[in-house]
């Protein structure tokens, strides 16, 4: 098992094998990768809708431009990032640290502060910075598939507010930011597998600053 | 080497050893995985800064509330997403699509219509685009340095217009988004390396919809 020796095994899976289902060891060992991914100052600020119910894929896939992925997968995850971060929500997170690490003046003084920061910032820059903790976890998921030899594809290209709608997340805080389809690559089938993989070269992504 | 099973060893360094350096070989592996990296319609619309000169990194340490990682870490990357997506920058994107799989007249509908379509969105939404394929590639920078058991720091908390005057960036169409530290920890020194772990219960962080 190796994630970098899969870098270029993954691609951006395009047609499933509807048959092939995850085996659910797989799957858990993904979300955990997804859960335990790194975000600012520990703040996980994103959930994620793991949806099998072929009713509602089908209707998601309504909302995403038919793309196939959307039913043809075995499992979608859709992330979430929270819509704001307030003392409630973020609350929460600092319950959870006191419950873990023990409470502590300076952890309460941490508290005030982080919520005081967020409160003090648009609703619009505080969904912005959940939305790009979620697209951390999202390349978390899509290593620890590559590592596991799962097909995956990060997809963009839907209506959030529709998704959000199919899903129920406005109740929940919620706006849909991105999708991750997982299973099994039909290869036969699949328009990109064989088409050279374009990245751009190295000197031209990186600049040394020495 | 093993990406997952070094989820738990990984953790945001605090403390490194000034005297460490990252082997090249292992650099080259984690810069390679952000190459790598999925991005939304394989538009890596992100640059990276390898950042190794001292007095540069001073100078990003005042402008990053003077957090140690900045002079002590082996390496510091700065990931710059991309100030618009336009004709010119995904242009070049698009020529070197045609040079790798050759041009058709598919690809050159493909390259007007994605022009048009980003045209079509603001400045803003462009680069918050921009940005959220970048922390995919900090995902993926991360989770190479995790199963290389290079330790890391992803690092948010700068001011982000000191940093784009600092690195020049500005005259790039770049802006900063996020910092990627890495190097190896000094344990004995690190005040987070021994506290316990936090991460959202997984009943919490995750819904299924069945």
């Amino acid at each position: 098992m190796s994630f970098l020796q899969n870098l270029n095994w993954r691609y951006a899976t395009k047609k499933y094998d509807v048959a092939a289902k995850i085996p659910s060891e797989k799957m858990e060992l993904i979300l955990e990768a997804i859960r335990m991914a790194p975000a600012s100052n520990g703040f996980q600020t994103y959930d994620v809708m793991v949806v099998t119910n072929p009713e509602i894929r089908e209707k998601l896939k309504a909302a995403a431009f038919n793309q196939p992925q959307l039913t043809e997968a075995s499992v979608i995850l859709v992330f979430a990032a929270w819509e704001n971060i307030n003392a409630n929500n973020l609350g929460k997170v600092f319950d959870q640290i006191a419950a873990v690490r023990g409470n502590s003046e300076s952890l309460t003084e941490r508290r005030n502060k982080s919520i005081a920061g967020f409160e003090h910032k648009s609703v619009a820059e505080n969904f912005s910075h959940a939305a790009q903790q979620a697209f951390i976890g999202l390349g978390f998921g899509l290593a620890a598939a590559a590592e596991l030899k799962v097909d995956s594809t990060g997809m963009g290209g839907f209506n959030p507010a529709q998704f959000d709608e199919i899903l129920g997340l406005k109740e929940k805080g919620l706006r849909s930011v991105a999708i991750m389809a997982l299973g099994s690559r039909d290869a036969a089938n699949d328009w990109l597998v064989n088409l050279k993989k374009v990245r751009r070269p190295k000197t031209d992504m990186f600049h040394e600053v020495k």
